[in-house]
């Protein structure tokens, strides 16, 4: 897959895959207008996305009926060195906690986006009501 | 920064920031409808920006000006193990082409989501006409 990015002005650049275009920017507090996500809105949302779906397949797979899905993504930064240290991703859902737990445990291994991510990066991943 | 990602039906989900939200859905050859970008489309444009704004910031820094900026950034899967093997990003702009070489050196440094990936991604980048 292929996508492109095409400079606009200021920090907007004009974000286009094969159907589909959107607006990135950058936040009004780093110089931007709010016009779109900013990189670190996409990349968590491409996490949220791509573990969502997968359990959504994995329940699928098994069965399981889907109530009230909800996950949250939070990305924590090391501002010196411009990287992720670690990404923590809550996941509830009306299932009993035992099972959602093994969902988004098998889920995880078909998760692309953050299977390719350092080793170093902590990915902790919570489950149920306490999420 | 925490994102969240709310289920709506088949593999459709409301992606939801601080101020944004946009819906993320499969295409429609992976069983989705195509409502929105899929989790791979996120991700890559997650780096496109990044870098993007990352030469547009180092340009303003070396006083060079942006015109007829553009970045493609293609992404390369190994299916079964469910992981990037490969990420080309590659870079055309009206600059001299040594200069855009060395600007999208240093953007490179600050570019948070190309620098979370793990080690054994190779990062090919390309710049100029050929590009």
């Amino acid at each position: 897959m292929k996508v492109e990015a095409r400079f606009l002005e200021n920090y907007k650049f004009e974000m286009i895959s094969e159907n589909l275009s959107i607006t990135s920017d950058q936040s009004l507090k780093y110089g931007g207008e709010g016009a779109g996500p900013m990189p670190s809105e996409l990349f968590l949302w491409s996490i949220a996305s791509c573990m969502g779906q997968a359990i959504v397949h994995i329940s699928g797979k098994l069965q399981e009926r889907i109530d009230n899905l909800k996950l949250t993504v939070e990305g924590k930064k090391h501002p010196e060195e411009f990287r992720y240290t670690k990404i923590i991703i809550s996941v509830q859902g009306d299932y009993p906690e035992d099972r959602l737990k093994e969902i988004v445990k098998i889920a995880h291994s078909y998760c692309f986006i953050s299977n390719s991510l350092a080793d170093d990066i902590e990915i902790e991943t919570r489950t149920g009501i306490d999420a």
